[in-house]
């Protein structure tokens, strides 16, 4: 059974080192999921734009918010065309030439046309999804949105149907001639860890807290 | 003495929490050194694009770079509008509220007209440079590009003049009616490691990989 893929499209064709790209839905999906901040890219009066922003995937659909008064998300929510960008770094790739240095990476691009989201419970939803995304769970341990909140909140919804992935995995790639230069090369392993928790000063904590 | 700044344009006049904004010149160069992976913002036919790419910043220039035959840079090359963006992620922030969760950022937005570098001894620079801003002093420590390398590598610049910077640190900033909620809150630091170097199999090492 081959992978479900999204239809390629000129957008989406991977141009150069093809054997690099998917347009695997899986594949684009892990991506998103891993990920928690993208690059939301727009155009307005010519200009192009790029905030990061974070978001939240939900089956087929990719969730963005914003104050009701975000100019980003003003733009988008009046219907326009976006390409939302989403990268891990996963190492620093250091070869004997500096023309084959590199770095891993996986990234996702998702092009579309954004659109507010306006029923107040696939509002609520996205709303739980994006706090989700960020801590899994988190939406049952905190308080829910209130109506008024949502009112002052503003999500919008891209669909993921024209999206491809893009990753660069494992050691340099030399010339044969350059092999036995004396320079170190290899991978310097890059990833994102947690410290330790700070709870806010002044606020009364839970028991999860406080042990 | 007022700190130097970049002259505000329509483009870089931040909309809405002002105070986390800056102009300064110090700041935003600040985080583009710190960065590494930027992501490029451009229209073509119409669409907006955004690419995830490496860079350097020399002085008040952004270098970028990829193959001759990188659409990004070819498009960019002919002379376009960009925006570049650059975020460090320091943060989740949890709240007690689902609407008051946030993301600790600091992030910087370039806009300007991207031109291909023609110079060869510029160009030797630029990627120099690009090598030296991903691992510091690399370039002296690998082989140099050839001629025949850097006329393969399409660099273009893009003038560091519009520009600003947006940053959000701290913890949770709450309701005063919720501060008593039984909910965990507070910041989850983050930050990018190295793991220890993989050197790459089967390439003859120097003694900095053997040790």
């Amino acid at each position: 059974v081959p992978e479900p893929t999204f239809t390629r499209t000129h957008r989406t064709t991977h141009r150069r080192k093809k054997e690099r790209g998917t347009h695997e839905v899986a594949s684009v999906h892990e991506i998103l999921d891993e990920g928690f901040v993208c690059h939301l890219g727009f155009v307005h009066e010519g200009s192009p734009y790029v905030f990061p922003t974070s978001y939240a995937r939900e089956g087929d659909v990719l969730y963005l918010h914003g104050a009701a008064a975000n100019f980003a998300l003003r733009t988008l929510s009046a219907g326009a065309d976006v390409c939302v960008t989403v990268t891990l770094t996963d190492g620093l790739v250091l070869a004997k030439s500096a023309f084959h240095h590199s770095v891993n990476y996986r990234s996702v691009m998702v092009f579309g046309r954004a659109e507010a989201v306006t029923d107040p419970a696939e509002k609520a939803r996205a709303a739980s999804a994006i706090v989700d995304h960020i801590v899994p769970g988190r939406s049952l341990d905190c308080l829910l949105p209130t109506d008024e909140e949502l009112r002052a909140t503003l999500i919008v919804r891209v669909p993921i149907t024209e999206a491809s992935a893009k990753a660069r995995a494992g050691g340099p790639i030399d010339d044969a001639e350059d092999l036995e230069l004396p320079h170190w090369a290899g991978v310097l392993p890059l990833h994102t860890v947690a410290d330790p928790p700070e709870g806010a000063p002044g606020y009364v904590q839970s028991w999860r807290a406080t042990r």
